[in-house]
């Protein structure tokens, strides 16, 4: 589906030979056509059927963006799992009120992103799809990838977690077996009647290194010292969102008391929130499509770092393209947890890999992506 | 004065075919020589002598730096006016101790930089051209500037403020009279007696905006406040560093009051500094030779911005090395006060350049510099 209002738009601007904002007052580097967009849904299918306490489902909306600029195109992609509030339609709607054309030439991402975040409040994961393409644009532009224009050794990405599903105690002990030797540490939900159990048939077949996310899932700040104690004992080694978002200061109290780093995940969104989360969390989780993009979880990783925080980087279900965008910062976080694409059965990209339970940036320029 | 001793290092390394720290773990763009270091003393010869209540002076020191790798060669500068506590030996001192050699390519600012901060302490200008020099090179060896690199507008450059020094009535006139045509905003130092007399005497012949400097020259925040709404009401649009560095809760008070923005000079060095400013000043007052340069400088911007802070690029006495490095982020800022390579007269380089008194970024890679 094309965006055809924008295309219309832009090309009777350019047939009427007007005025377009520069982006680059002196010597354009080409000749500045302008800027188009396409976007079109794209339904991720699942691997495995997904399943919390109230629902289930196979597969997540999302929508797939295309942005050219003489005659390169850059990929981008918005994922909404439900919770997010976000869907198909609502990130259509915002995608057609986007007109790139009014800017010269992509590469003053400052101008552009800050047009495009001006345009609602929300469409965290529309102007995440954005933001991505117009990155592998740029990246593509400059010959370079993200990880290098932004001073980053890739051979210094980590290795991912991989999340083990909540299942029976044999279940678990299989899918464990399975990921042992692709991966160096795997993820489990916590928070549950289910923790000791999960913990023990996990560790009836292996030691790696585990990280917990308890999803705002213990209610009472000694409780959950009490298990946060013995999940250290276990060889947990970090811990995602304890306590409810509203609960700060028992929060800040349980960190400053832990034995395990404990990170922000729905307590921090955006930039603006990083600052008030210093001294209530020991690190943020950074996920693209809650930030906006690239640009603004570049940032966030930096303000945490300059504030002594840790940094995770996280992700929704998305194609390599999602994926591949946040691997670019990953030489630069304490933890990644980057599986979304191993989830899918109708991946349309190559793109990062994990080898030996790492991750390898591809050596590409912008997000390293290639349509399979 | 070539670093003999880095130079030897490298040589002999190389020269065994000794591994070096990799910087892109997977294909290495080049065959990868060393990078090298040169470094020299260069005096800056003041069109004007320089007096403050203390001491006059009619040079500033300074010292070049040049890092090269596989043929492409970066510059970069340290400027050490007296009070900033640094020297050329000093400066030459730190720079001897550090070794790029063990580095495979000059890409990986973030583990370059880190090691270089690490070395010491204090020693910023001396980090500052080392910043500058590989910012410089990687810039080249990736053809950009870096305006475009971090995503800004080279055409809202902003305008520079142009100082006039303190002086008789007729010899402010005069000076005044030669700066109008050429630059758009003054630059006044005030906290002083001479305060009235030299706003009277630049308004005698002018109405261009004005930007003033205290120095923490005022003693007492309810002065400060009633000399700054009359300075207001004079047509000066910002000042600096109003009140004593120690005297946060007064300046915090004053900010709320005050008509101006208010921005913090002698108050700021580094990163770290900001989140501690936010809700004390409106703004923060940028200088490559405090914060160790153009990656710290750049995410100084941007975390100021975050916490909803005004931001300013300023500078020492330096030659168009330092202040074309300075200028590519001055797309991002509220004033930029870069008039420190106008003051010399044996510039090395052909860089930024005043038009219409507005900056314009010079259409090169890197940080824009020829050597003349």
């Amino acid at each position: 589906m094309q965006n055809r209002r924008d295309f219309l738009k832009t090309g009777a601007l350019a047939a009427a030979g007007l005025a377009v904002l520069g982006c680059d007052g002196f010597t354009p580097r080409r000749s500045g056509g302008p800027i188009t967009m396409k976007f079109f849904p794209y339904e991720l299918q699942l691997r495995h059927t997904f399943t919390v306490a109230s629902y289930s489902r196979t597969v997540t909306p999302d929508v797939q963006v295309e942005i050219s600029w003489e005659g390169v195109t850059g990929y981008g992609e918005a994922s909404m799992p439900p919770y997010l509030g976000q869907s198909v339609e609502s990130v259509c709607n915002f995608l057609s009120k986007v007109d790139l054309s009014q800017f010269k030439d992509p590469y003053c991402l400052e101008d552009i992103l800050s047009y495009v975040d001006s345009l609602s409040e929300g469409d965290s994961a529309a102007k995440a799809a954005i933001d991505i393409a117009l990155h592998d644009l740029v990246g593509k532009l400059i010959g370079q990838p993200w990880y290098r224009i932004w001073g980053l050794d890739p051979g210094k990405a980590p290795s991912t977690t991989f999340t083990i599903g909540i299942d029976t105690e044999e279940v678990v002990r299989e899918k464990t077996l399975e990921a042992l030797g692709k991966f160096n540490i795997l993820k489990v939900k916590v928070g549950l009647d289910t923790d000791a159990q999960m913990i023990r048939a996990i560790r009836s077949v292996t030691d790696v290194p585990l990280a917990v996310d308890a999803n705002q899932g213990w209610k009472d700040r000694s409780q959950a010292l009490d298990e946060i104690q013995w999940l250290a004992s276990e060889g947990v080694v970090m811990v995602e969102q304890p306590l409810p978002v509203s609960a700060l200061n028992d929060t800040a109290w349980l960190t400053e008391r832990s034995p395990l780093p404990i990170f922000a995940d729905e307590s921090i969104q955006r930039l603006a929130d990083v600052p008030s989360m210093s001294g209530v969390f020991s690190g943020i989780n950074i996920k693209l499509m809650k930030c906006t993009g690239m640009r603004e979880g570049w940032r966030m990783a930096q303000m945490a770092r300059a504030l002594g925080m840790k940094v995770m980087i996280g992700c929704m279900t998305e194609t390599s393209c999602g994926i591949s965008a946040a691997a670019q910062l990953s030489p630069y976080v304490d933890f990644a947890d980057l599986d979304g694409n191993l989830l899918i059965s109708n991946d349309r990209f190559d793109g990062v890999k994990v080898v030996d339970g790492r991750l390898q940036l591809p050596d590409r320029p912008g997000i390293g992506v290639e349509l399979i």
